[in-house]
C-alpha cells in the first residue's frame, strides 16, 4: 500500500482570491509570441546534451517553423555553450526577424560573460532570473524577501549597464521571478516592479516579464488566476510583455498555458513536443495546433510534421510518444470498427459537401494539413469492423465493395485477425481478399478468352476456360451477358448460380481507367457467394466476377 | 507553409453560456470513483490487442492497484472478447468489492450477447452508448434528434428487460451520450432524462451518466462548463452518478478531468498512463497522483510504480514516455547544476526539520512514495554543476566534500563531460575522483604505516612511505599530527605545503563507521591543492588526506 497517508505529507495548493476572474469567459483569438527554449531549458534536461552540430540543426528547424524568438543557451554555463552562442551570432544563420535570447543567473560575473557571448549580435534578448518563492528563499538561499528583491534589482542594473557598454546591439530584456507560481503574488509583483523601475520599459521597448510555473504545483485554473491577478496589478501594462513558462509535472502544462493566454498573457515559452526538465516544458506544437484547429493561424508551420519530429528526435535523442497530440504515429489511426466506419463516412460527406470546412468524426484536424497521409489513418486489427477493411481496399486498390460483400469479407478478416492476434497490414488484407475470392492461387475455372454476340435480349456467350489442367470451351445463352455466362456454367460445368445483386464502378480516371464488377450469387442449395472481377474492359470484369463466384462454390468456400 | 489558412477550414468551439459558473472557485477535496477502461477503450486502440493472458494480467494489476470498477471489454465485438469476459466472470479473479463493466452498442442483438457474456456474474455494470452530436447524426447515421433519442430509449428498455431475465446478477447501468462534448447540451440532457425515465434510478441504485469528450475539441474550461451545466440541469441529481470520460486530442485530457471534478462530477473513466484511442484516454495515474500530491488519498496504490509500468508496457506493447508525469524515467532527474544544488539542499533541510511535510525544490512528490530511489534523482552531464557531482559522491560513497573542493572537482567533471559529450554515470565520477585526488593509480607517496608521539603541542610523526619503487622512512615535528606530517614531507621529501583548511566527518554509523578527512593546501608558489583520505581511524584518514594533496603536487596536478 501507499507508504504514507498523503495528508500527513502534502498540503493542498492555496487558491487565489479572485472571485471576479474573467478568464473563464474569454476565448483565445490570436496567437501569442512564441519563445522556443529547446536549446536551453530543453537542452539542459537531456541525457546527452546537444553538440554544436545538433544545436545548429535545431536552430535552423526553429527558424523554418517560424519561431521568431529563440533561447539559444546559457552562455556562462561552460565553454560549449559560450562558443556555440558566439559562433551563432557571428554566423549568418539568424534571419533579420529572429531574435536570439540567452539566459543568465543574476550574478555580475555571469552577466558579463553573457553579454560577451552576444558580441556582434544585431538584436538580442538577455533573460535574467532569480528564484523568489518561500521554499527557495528558505531552503536554497537562506534569505529574506528584501535580499531576494535586491538580487533582482542588482541584476537589472547590470543588464542596463552592460547593454550600455555594447551599443551596437539592439537590446531587449526579460526578467523571470523563478518559481513564480509557488511564490506570494504580491512579492512577485514587488520584484517585477523593482525591475521595471530600473529598466524603464516603454510601449516601444517593452520589458518581458516571464511568470514561470517552474514546477507545476496546482490545477491549471490556479495558474490562470495568478496570471490574471498579475496582469491586473502590474503597472505600465502597456510596457511589459507577460510571458508564460509552464512545466508539466501534473500533466497539465498545455492547459495552464492556454488558460494563461485567456488570462491575459502575451507570450508562451516552451519546447517542441514538450521536451524540458523532468516532465517537460509547455509543448509549443500542441498549443499552436490547438489554435490552428480552431481556425486561428498560430504563425508556426507544421505542414511537414514528420520532418519536425525527425529533427527533434535526432537532436534530443528522445522519442515523440506514439500518442503525442498531433505528432504521435497513432493519433490519426482508428482500430475500432465503429470509429473506422464513421471516419469513412466523414470523408465521403466531405467530398459530397465540397466546402472547405473540416468535419470528420474522430479526426479533430485534417492529417493532410500536417503532411500526413490518409492511408495512414486506418489500420486493422481484430477489434476492427468492416469499415476499416473496406477503407483499406478502397485506398490501396480502388475497390468499393458493396455493403453485403463488405460484411462477408470482414468476417474473413476478423477470423484471420483473431488467429494471428496482431495488427493486419494492407498486404495481409489484400492477400486474404485474393484467396477468399479466388483472384489468384487455386482457381478451378480461369477465363482465357471469350466472345459474345447475338440479338438484344438473346445473347450467346462462348468462352475458353482453363479447367482441370486443360482448356475447355463453354457456351450459354441468356437475355444478357451475365445470364448467358451463368447458363454456360450451369449447362456445361454443372455450377448452378443465380445473381442476387450486381454492381460495378470505374477505378481511376482518364486513360488509366479500369472497371471493377461485383456479383452476389445464390447457389441452388441457398448459400450466398460473392465474386469480383477487374479488367480494363467493363464486360470482361463482369465475366470475371461471375467466375470468381463460381470458383468460390467449386472450392467450397 | 501551412497548406491552408485554418480560418477557412476550422471553426472556433462555441462557449457555454454560464457566467455564474462555480467550478473555478472550487477545489478537489475527495477522490472520484475510478473506472478503468484499459481492457476496453485502451485495448481497442492497441496495434496488437491483448490476448487472454495479457488481459488477465492487466485485470489482476488493476485489482491490486485498487480500481473498483473495471470495464473488461465489448462482449459483442467477437469471440475473443466474449470468451474472455465469460471466463473472467466465472473465475474467482473478481474480488467482492470489484465490479466488472462491459460496453455495448444500443442494438438488440448486441445487448442480448452482452448480457449472455455476463451470465454468472455476482454484480455487473452494463454500459450502453449511442453517439448524439450533430456531426454524427448527419454524417454517420443520417438521423434527426428524435430518432437518436429513440435509440437511447430503446436501449434503456432492453437493459431493463434483459436484466430482469437474469435476476441472479446485481445489475447496474451506465448510459453514455457519446460525443457529449460536441453535442447540444440540451439534447444531451434530453437523451439522459429519457433514459432515466425508463430505468428509474434511485439514490440506492443510481444510474451512471457518462459524459464523454469522445474527441477533445476545446480548452478544458469549456468541458468543465458543460459538466457544471449538466449537473445543474439533470433531474434526480442524487440518483445519478456523473462520470467523466476525456480524451487527449488537445493534450489537456487530465486538465479536463480535473476541472470536470471541480464542476461536480463523481467518477472518472480512463486508462493507466493515458492509453486509448488516438492520443489516449484520461490518464488515471496522473489524476490520482495529482490528488495524492495535494494530500488527498486517491484510493489507488502506486507505491511500486515501476511494477505498474512494467505490466502496462508488457500488455499494451507501448512505452511510457520518459517524461510522462510521475512514471517517466526522467521525471525525478535533474541535470542542471542549480536544480541539483537546490534538490540537495531540500533533502538536507528535510532531514534537519524532521517533520513529515514534503518540501523539496523541483520534486513535487517524494520519489520514495512511488518506490523510486533517491539515487536515481540526479545524473550528471556537461550542464551539471557542483551540486550534482557532490550529491553523487555523497550518495554513493558517503563523502561530503567541503565547498571549495566541490568547486575544484566540478571543474574536473565539467571538462570530462565536455570531452565525452554524454551523460556521466556514478562510476565515471568516482573514477575521475580517484584519479584527480590520487586515491589509486599513480601515487608518488603511499603510506605503509606510521606512528605518532611526543608531548601535547610537540608531536613527532614517523612514517614508512612507498616511494620510487622502494620504502622510505620519514619523520617530522610539529604542534599536532598534521603539522608534523607536513614537516616530514617538507624536510625529507621537499614537498612544501601549508594547510589552508581542514575538515572531517564520519561515514556511516555504529561499528561500521569510518572517517573521511579533507585538506585544502597552499603550495609555496601559491597554488591550491586538495586532498582526501578515508580510513576506519580518524587520524590515519587525516594523514592520508595530506598525502593525497602531496601526490597531487608531485604529479603536477
Amino acid at each position: 500500500m501507499m507508504l504514507t497517508d498523503p495528508s500527513a505529507k502534502y498540503r493542498p495548493f492555496p487558491q487565489v482570491d479572485l472571485p471576479d476572474r474573467q478568464w473563464p469567459s474569454r476565448i483565445i483569438t490570436a496567437p501569442p509570441r512564441w519563445l522556443s527554449t529547446d536549446l536551453r531549458d530543453g537542452n539542459q534536461s537531456l541525457i546527452d546534451p546537444m553538440n554544436a552540430e545538433k544545436k545548429t540543426r535545431f536552430f535552423d528547424l526553429l527558424v523554418k517553423i517560424g519561431v521568431k524568438e529563440i533561447e539559444v543557451g546559457f552562455p556562462s554555463a561552460g565553454a560549449t555553450e559560450f562558443d556555440f552562442i558566439q559562433d551563432l551570432v557571428r554566423s549568418d544563420r539568424i534571419p533579420d526577424d529572429v531574435t536570439p535570447q540567452v539566459l543568465t543567473q543574476a550574478r555580475e560575473d555571469l552577466i558579463a560573460t553573457t553579454f560577451e557571448s552576444l558580441r556582434g549580435a544585431k538584436r538580442a534578448i538577455v533573460h535574467v532570473y532569480n528564484a523568489i518563492s518561500p521554499a527557495w528563499r528558505r531552503i536554497v538561499f537562506g534569505m529574506e524577501q528584501p535580499e531576494i528583491k535586491a538580487i533582482a534589482v542588482h541584476a537589472a542594473k547590470l543588464l542596463r549597464d552592460n547593454a550600455a557598454r555594447q551599443p551596437d546591439t539592439d537590446w531587449y530584456f526579460e526578467y523571470s521571478p523563478e518559481t513564480f507560481s509557488t511564490a506570494e503574488l504580491d512579492f512577485s509583483l514587488e520584484c517585477c516592479e523593482a525591475v521595471i523601475d530600473i529598466l524603464q520599459p516603454t510601449p516601444d521597448r517593452p520589458l518581458i516579464l516571464n511568470l514561470p510555473a517552474t514546477v507545476e504545483a496546482a490545477t491549471p485554473n490556479i495558474y490562470a488566476d495568478q496570471i490574471e491577478w498579475f496582469c491586473r496589478h502590474i503597472s505600465r501594462r502597456d510596457s511589459v510583455v507577460i510571458s508564460l513558462h509552464t512545466h508539466n509535472d501534473r500533466g497539465t502544462g498545455v492547459a495552464a498555458a492556454e488558460l494563461g493566454i485567456m488570462a491575459g498573457a502575451d507570450r508562451v515559452e516552451g519546447c517542441m513536443f514538450g521536451n524540458g526538465e523532468r516532465t517537460g516544458n509547455c509543448d509549443i506544437v500542441t498549443v499552436a495546433l490547438n489554435m490552428y484547429s480552431q481556425g486561428i493561424n498560430p504563425g508556426l508551420d507544421f505542414s511537414d510534421i514528420d520532418e519536425v519530429i525527425q529533427t527533434v528526435e535526432y537532436c534530443n535523442q528522445l522519442p515523440v510518444h506514439p500518442r503525442h497530440p498531433y505528432g504521435g504515429e497513432l493519433v490519426f489511426t482508428a482500430f475500432s470498427g465503429s470509429h473506422q466506419d464513421a471516419i469513412k463516412k466523414g470523408f465521403a460527406a466531405q467530398e459530397v459537401r465540397n466546402d472547405e470546412i473540416w468535419d470528420v468524426p474522430y479526426l479533430p484536424i485534417d492529417p493532410a494539413d500536417l503532411g500526413r497521409n490518409y492511408e495512414a489513418v486506418i489500420r486493422v486489427n481484430s477489434q476492427s469492423g468492416k469499415g476499416g477493411v473496406a477503407w483499406v481496399l478502397q485506398q490501396d486498390k480502388g475497390l468499393k465493395l458493396p455493403k453485403r460483400m463488405q460484411a462477408d469479407f470482414s468476417r474473413v478478416v476478423q477470423a484471420l485477425a483473431d488467429q494471428s492476434s496482431r495488427e493486419l497490414n494492407a498486404a495481409d488484407i489484400w492477400g486474404a481478399f485474393e484467396d477468399h475470392y479466388r483472384l489468384s492461387g487455386d482457381q478451378p475455372y480461369r477465363l482465357i478468352d471469350y466472345h459474345e454476340g447475338g440479338a438484344a435480349g438473346d445473347r450467346i456467350f462462348t468462352g475458353k476456360i482453363a479447367y482441370q489442367g486443360g482448356e475447355r470451351s463453354i457456351s450459354g445463352r441468356g437475355n444478357g451477358l451475365l445470364s448467358s455466362v451463368l447458363a454456360a456454367l450451369r449447362d456445361e460445368l454443372g455450377v448452378d448460380l443465380d445473381i442476387a445483386d450486381y454492381s460495378e464502378h470505374a477505378i481511376g480516371a482518364g486513360t488509366d481507367v479500369a472497371a471493377a464488377a461485383y456479383v452476389e450469387c445464390r447457389t441452388s442449395d441457398g448459400r450466398t457467394v460473392f465474386g469480383i472481377g477487374t479488367d480494363t474492359d467493363v464486360a470482361t470484369a463482369s465475366v470475371q466476377a461471375v467466375l470468381s463466384a463460381a470458383n468460390s462454390v467449386a472450392g467450397g468456400a
